[in-house]
């Protein structure tokens, strides 16, 4: 099968979980609460996340339930990022995937419920009991989507971009500046979903910490092609406003270094992501194409 | 000990768990979002979840460590639910345990991003590894918790609040419909705290829905108990502006059915909760005064 079609397989299999997660998740589900969270979890989207925890789980013959679990309750947390992200007083943002935020449908406050309700329910997906599961995996996934999700990682992350734009930054940012910005805001989440297949597989600390180091360096391509998009994109592709960083004078790796060293920095980081592989072997061929198409996305 | 040192006694051991808990949540621990926590979390309070998970906990002879793990936990999850329930677009509170509320002190996304690092460390807590800890505990109680404020408990509690005070009730508002809102936004967290001792002392099936129902029982109490405050208290005594649920034309147990009948619910509430515990014996001797404790606030 082709990159693009496994990426669409997926996220489809993915979207079918979730659902079917959603429709059942107490007396939320056939409320105002239950509809926006479908609004914000089934929206579309590539989903990437969970396309990383099934191919990095793939890589030890995990079982489908398992993987799709916690595929989903990873994109939960995406998800509920997105949708507190783009409230008015953070991001401010109208429109996601093409379509009004949240907010902008409803409204604010339930667009905060939704996004509370949304996180907490990654947990609760993480928890409950599913066929052969081991609890010890369980926790140890709780465990780092936790620190992924929260104050060691992408809220953390969301607070020293929001600190410099709002506040002003205390001193001129540094490409390390940008760096540490970046692997909380948006590394911490991927390379946690690339954790995750090791932790569904009960692999060795190796293979474990090979798999985060690719997600790593990953989540910096991703980021470098997310801000190269937004200085070069167009919103109609992208599916959101475009040229905000700019336009709020937001310093990202393309306005501190330019487009040039900023597509260098992308070249290298996709580089890593490669070379943190090399011990799978061929068995890592998705999760390589996985960088490059990271990577492409801004080419 | 009498019942108020006790209780006094909890709340010092759970907030000396929780700073050191704080003060090693990573990143965040030293900068905005760390000071915004600690402000949230350890800003006082009676800490009625955090004692009653010791006190259930203390039933079945649970190590130290993992009582207060869990205690501060459901805190945590409190705290939360408070900081973001007083956004200007909830319930739009300045004063919080005397004090303004962290969107004052602080600003709106301040307060948001708090709210959802409090979340998730909740979770955080209850999966780090800690001593003689057993993995199918920790996963059923990120799963009870999950359950307990999520879309199946408080966040639908306050979706359902705020869809009638702000769209309007569909109907006029009835005693079932307050019960089940109560049910959600204040018994299942509590009835969650009940709970956790029985999970962390692999009690019976049995002992374990005695201290739910407990809970739920309590948790109606409890609510009655702060209408009546809100109703009829003083603003210096709660803590936080009162009279606001009459203003906004809310309805409650107490504009239902008068002051007299809402204090007859409170004590047939009372009543139930001790009761629930009768196979417990003399020892939940504490637990019942708990009961009669969260009554008499509205004495």
């Amino acid at each position: 099968m082709e990159f693009v079609q496994r990426l669409e397989a997926a996220a489809r299999r993915t979207e079918d979980h979730l659902r079917a997660l959603l429709d059942e998740c107490g007396p939320a589900a056939n409320g105002r609460l239950g509809d926006a969270m479908r609004y914000a979890a089934l929206a579309g989207g590539k989903r990437f996340r969970p396309f990383l925890v099934i191919e990095s789980a793939a890589l030890f013959g995990v079982e489908e339930r398992m993987v799709l679990d916690a595929a989903a309750a990873i994109e939960c947390v995406h998800c509920y990022s997105l949708v507190h992200d783009d409230l008015p007083s953070m991001d401010d943002d109208n429109l996601r995937r093409g379509q009004p935020t949240v907010h902008r449908a409803y409204d604010e406050w339930t667009a905060i419920l939704t996004g509370d309700a949304l996180l907490t329910l990654a947990f609760e997906i993480l928890a409950q009991p599913a066929g052969q599961r081991d609890a010890s995996v369980d926790v140890d996934l709780v465990l780092a989507l936790a620190k992924a999700a929260g104050g060691r990682g992408m809220v953390e992350g969301q607070m020293f971009d929001l600190e410099a734009e709002k506040l002003g930054t205390p001193e001129t940012p540094t490409i390390d500046h940008i760096r540490k910005l970046h692997a909380l805001k948006t590394g911490a989440l991927i390379a946690c979903a690339c954790e995750a297949g090791a932790i569904l597989g009960r692999a060795t600390a190796i293979d474990r910490a090979a798999l985060r180091r690719y997600g790593e360096h990953l989540g910096f391509a991703f980021q470098i092609a997310d801000d190269l998009l937004d200085a070069e994109g167009d919103t109609e592709i992208v599916g959101k406003e475009t040229g905000k960083d700019n336009a709020r004078g937001k310093a990202t790796l393309v306005t501190l270094l330019g487009v040039d060293n900023a597509r260098a920095c992308l070249e290298e980081a996709e580089r890593d992501a490669v070379n943190s592989l090399h011990l799978f072997g061929g068995r890592a061929a998705t999760l390589i194409e996985a960088a490059r198409f990271a990577a492409q996305r801004a080419r």
